[in-house]
């Protein structure tokens, strides 16, 4: 009975002399890859023990992306939870991968019970002995004069005939703890079960305003359809209200075959453009680019013009093919054919979407399939795009996801994937596992104070935002919500001061600033003459618009570290139903937030300020600035009364002052 | 690039068509076993999805002990937690291996969407031919009959020529579902990515009352040594009180060296019997009996009788050794050496124990010790002996445990190790999760409602009593609480109630019944005298013994199976801090629980019952019988006063019966 196959069933493991478990952070175990950004401190922690009373040590082994051998960081114990941790700094984006190491420190074991029997005025005659053996034993891995001073301690320690005064005051000194720190060797090493991975990206993956335009609209005049240059000419204005990202629906050539027509009808008249997700016709699929727009050429020069402006551009992934796109020549066989040969068009029955083909992503060819859909990728991060918003990830496999994104971040460790997908909460919960960087989220129908609280609650928990980084858009060309509808302007102030204080990274769609909200049909969330199907001309100069309230917001994110992320969000008493008041921590950098969620009249409310969390005394004087206005108010105790007016503003951001006095 | 690959990094693996995750129970994700009884149902649980609308199918694949083949299990989908279940009957002992296994339906998807399309209006011509195809797909897996039906189909459907109508109920018949549930073929099945454990004691490992004495007392004369005779004389008592296992400690020679005597002296007077936990003289070690208390056959002849009683022998396993062990001489290289080649005593510096030598399991011959550990459990046995209390398992190897356990498991489903680890709560959880089935735990030292209702809150949640199974020792020869010193005979009362009905297995060390509590000295939780160390004699007749309360007690346990499970016990306001009031549930036979803490006063405390957790209106009259007295009450509403005299009694026990009118 060879004792090592009990463990876990396997033959080749020798028993191991510690416990190593209870590893942080780590998502299923292991099995997914926490997330971090570029230039976090990683904590980790772990369980570490054995049996009995023997001193021990642990590290954390630790390998960065591009490195061949993993870095070694001490882990030091902490006796409240009986836990070891140790820090390690997140300078590059990419896989890391870490294990936890644990093992016994016999010679400080030995140093702490000799030191124990010499105060207990013991005999330890024996014990130096035994100290002399290990330190005999340390002396092959040590050099020069370290080896030289082991050899003499050894001597030392192991002469029965020396003054013992001499011996163990030479035992207990600190030249050799130090030497044996350096030179003794860990007995009973034991690893952690499995390496644990995190994957770190860029900081733009975590905070960021997104904008979200067609450049075909970008025209002053329906006829004419937007092109590149177009697009390239409304950048500053993009740049100038503090974006840091230009999201462009898909840019390839639309189908013809069944194209849709203005409000999705099932005909489209002579001149329509299409849904620019009907993908390829006879100039090209998903690796070209329409000719209305312009060339892959105006298309690299609007990219280098947006990069210029501190603008990233953002493509979007939308795996389906109009009938016309190439694929359906070149390989039928990676659709699904029909017993007559034909191939079927999407459907959710009894719906038919006729001007699309879905793909059969588990067909004969699946590799050739799988590396053409990873091609597509490279092909525009070649172009130099390096953030793409997946259009309908759940309706792929979850297995092609997870295979895709590790394929392009091992090549592209700072390409960014934002999985639309609205689908049930597993499911978006697993995308964001298997490796989507950004999601979008539920937060566009949490329209009451007490939803936001209960779902910001969830996302900003640490063990959400382990993996998790909704993207909260406040807007987009499929979800004009029914808030918006009825609240106009007061509204959509409230949803922009919403999204860009409550989650690091929030966008809007086109159209927003200048409060669009004519739906197609009562009850739809679809916009009445949809840019999906149309050109639209805007008049981005109309008197009303959110620019200023758009420009100072970003002004105040890019300002505020406190708005640049989620884990140190935290809701309070507003004492009105109406109201939502929340703190986001930054140290000396607190920001309170109090937003109303009725648009349409004017509500009081008693805020109650955590003072308490911000390290203010109950009856200390406190000094908040309103970031909105600029204005400083000088507040006392917890209880503040505040008035919100939809027709003057949405809500509040204070800054607060340290307090002075009244401590406690 | 091989898609494969990128899962879980393992080159053999396609991508999985589903996620499968999110297994329910499992111990770390399959790592360890978690428990269960036999004659449990074991309910589990997972998440099952895949991307688009197909529907799905799975099933638990089982395999019990014993068997070769897994038993297939259906799963079913639950949409409110979106999670799909399985229930199975866990028949036997012995270690249960389960995994998880999803899959598209392919028929039943293309049979939905026949339904609305046919419901829609719409043609199905192509429909039809893909279900051919299907059908005929099928043909092959089946025989006779079933065959010939599936032909026919194939034929009906196919024939384009044939009646619409004719061919969509041929399509859409209930015969033909069944013959494709039946012999159609799974599609795209997935498997959990682990096989989970499940590990399944005997009923007596989660509900037994148990009581601990040492047969060497079992006499009228402190000079004479009692023998197994004499321990067998005393069983019918320990019968007639209701006890399920009888637990001695170490009954092996015990040896000379360093010998402790009375009230743990350094030295031994002559005849003094020495602690049984300094294991092994001339007459032999850990297989052997001390020849005072007889011979093995004595021995087996006692557990005979222990059996016909219905009592259960639980023997101690202490792994260490006196100086005088057969394994000092055979195996000198099993202990630690010192350099002078004697070997060393143990020793917590700047504490000695020069009586016993601890073993050093990691020494070279570490195989032929470990083996040599496990023939001890393996020689008992074959005595007849199924119940291990391990002494200070914390002292020795996780592994060795984990190895251990599962060799004498494997072998012998059956046996039941109980942990004597009071150590901190990872240790103790650790070794609960690597395989003990049985652990001590602090209850000694909750002395307080508030500790109690804490600490048992978290005994008794689900995912702790997955793997942890508390023995409630209201007293131990280590372990003489300072609550039961100054608190007399009403505080042993109280614990008595306490231990008994808090959890499913409880035990007294003997002298319990007779509230013996002079400690060694003050401040002590050492008996004086203790039986440790001398023979001790016991006059089971003196009055106001607790025999009563014991008999009743463990009659109401076994009548009870509320008394029988952990995780049906809730805490409820008791309206006094010494009072403590809970519920624990069981279908029909809900029983109430308040014991109060204070032995030295009465208290008086208005209970506030759970009525609505009772399913008893709030103005309903109903009934409970006091389970101690036999009395029954009627009351009315949550709110009951009661009195609590410690010179009476220390609590009540009242079964519920279902109310009657006034439904809430």
């Amino acid at each position: 009975m060879e004792p090592g196959r009990a463990i876990d069933g396997d033959p080749d493991r020798t028993p191991p002399h510690l416990v190593v478990s209870g590893i942080a952070p780590a998502l299923r175990d292991g099995r997914y890859a926490v997330k971090r950004l570029v230039g976090d401190q990683l904590r980790v922690g772990a369980d570490i023990f054995t049996d009995g009373h023997d001193v021990l040590a642990a590290r954390v082994l630790c390998r960065a992306p591009g490195e061949r051998r993993p870095a070694s960081t001490p882990m030091t114990y902490s006796f409240e939870d009986d836990r070891w941790y140790a820090t390690l700094s997140l300078d590059r984006p990419g896989e890391w991968r870490f294990m936890v190491e644990g093992w016994i420190d016999r010679f400080a074991t030995w140093r702490g019970e000799l030191d124990k029997k010499v105060g207990a005025g013991q005999d330890v005659g024996s014990e130096l002995l035994e100290g002399a053996d290990q330190v005999r034993e340390a002396e092959p891995h040590a050099r020069g004069t370290d080896h030289g001073r082991l050899a003499h301690y050894t001597a030392v320690l192991g002469d029965p005939s020396a003054d013992p005064g001499v011996r163990v005051s030479a035992a207990l000194s600190v030249e050799l703890q130090v030497l044996m720190t350096a030179h003794g060797q860990p007995y009973g090493v034991t690893r952690s079960d499995r390496r644990y991975r995190v994957r770190v990206d860029r900081r733009e993956a975590g905070f960021a305003a997104w904008y979200e335009f067609f450049p075909r609209s970008a025209t002053s005049d329906a006829r004419r359809h937007g092109t590149f240059a177009d697009a390239e000419a409304s950048l500053p204005r993009i740049a100038a209200l503090g974006f840091d990202v230009v999201y462009l629906p898909p840019i390839h050539p639309i189908g013809h075959t069944h194209r849709k027509g203005p409000n999705n009808a099932l005909k489209a008249g002579k001149g329509d453009p299409g849904s620019p997700w009907a993908i390829g016709n006879e100039h090209g699929g998903h690796t070209a680019v329409s000719p209305e727009l312009g060339t892959l050429e105006d298309f690299r020069h609007f990219v280098a013009t947006a990069r210029s402006l501190g603008l990233e551009v953002a493509l979007d992934y939308a795996l389906q093919c109009s009938p016309d796109h190439p694929w359906v020549r070149e390989h039928p066989d990676w659709f699904f054919i029909r017993p007559d040969g034909t191939i079927k068009y999407a459907e959710n029955p009894p719906k038919k979407y006729e001007d699309i083909y879905p793909i059969n992503f588990w067909c004969d060819q699946r590799e050739a399939l799988w590396d053409a859909c990873r091609d597509i990728f490279l092909f525009w991060i070649a172009q130099g795009v390096r953030t793409f918003r997946v259009d309908n990830p759940h309706t792929k496999p979850f297995a092609f996801w997870e295979w895709m994104i590790g394929e392009v971040q091992r090549e592209h460790p700072d390409t960014v994937f934002l999985a639309e997908a609205f689908t049930r909460p597993k499911r978006m919960y697993t995308l964001a596992q298997l490796g989507f960087t950004q999601s979008y989220t539920y937060f566009t129908w949490r329209n009451t104070a007490a939803e936001l609280a209960e779902y910001l609650t969830e996302l900003s928990a640490p063990e959400t935002a382990d993996f998790f980084r909704g993207n909260f858009f406040a807007n987009t060309p499929d979800i004009l919500h029914e808030y918006l509808q009825l609240g106009g302007p007061p509204a959509f102030r409230t949803r922009l001061l919403l999204a860009g204080t409550l989650s690091p990274l929030y966008g809007i769609y086109s159209g927003f600033e200048l409060s669009e909200n004519l739906p197609v049909r009562e009850g739809s969330e679809e916009y009445l003459d949809s840019e999906k199907y149309q050109v639209r001309v805007r008049d981005w100069t109309a008197p009303g618009n959110l620019d200023p309230d758009i420009a100072r917001l970003n002004q105040i994110r890019r300002s505020e570290p406190a708005l640049q992320s989620i884990t140190n969000l935290s809701f309070h008493e507003s004492g009105h139903p109406d109201v939502l008041f929340y703190l986001k921590g930054a140290w000396g950098r607190d920001l309170l937030g109090a937003v109303s969620l009725n648009p349409r009249e004017a509500v009081e409310a008693e805020l109650a300020v955590p003072l308490e969390r911000l390290g203010i005394g109950e009856n200390a004087t406190y000094e908040v600035e309103d970031l909105l206005t600029g204005e400083r108010l000088r507040w006392k105790g917890a209880r503040q009364p505040v008035r919100f007016d939809p027709a003057v503003r949405a809500g509040y951001i204070w800054r607060v002052a340290g307090g002075e006095g009244g401590g406690g």
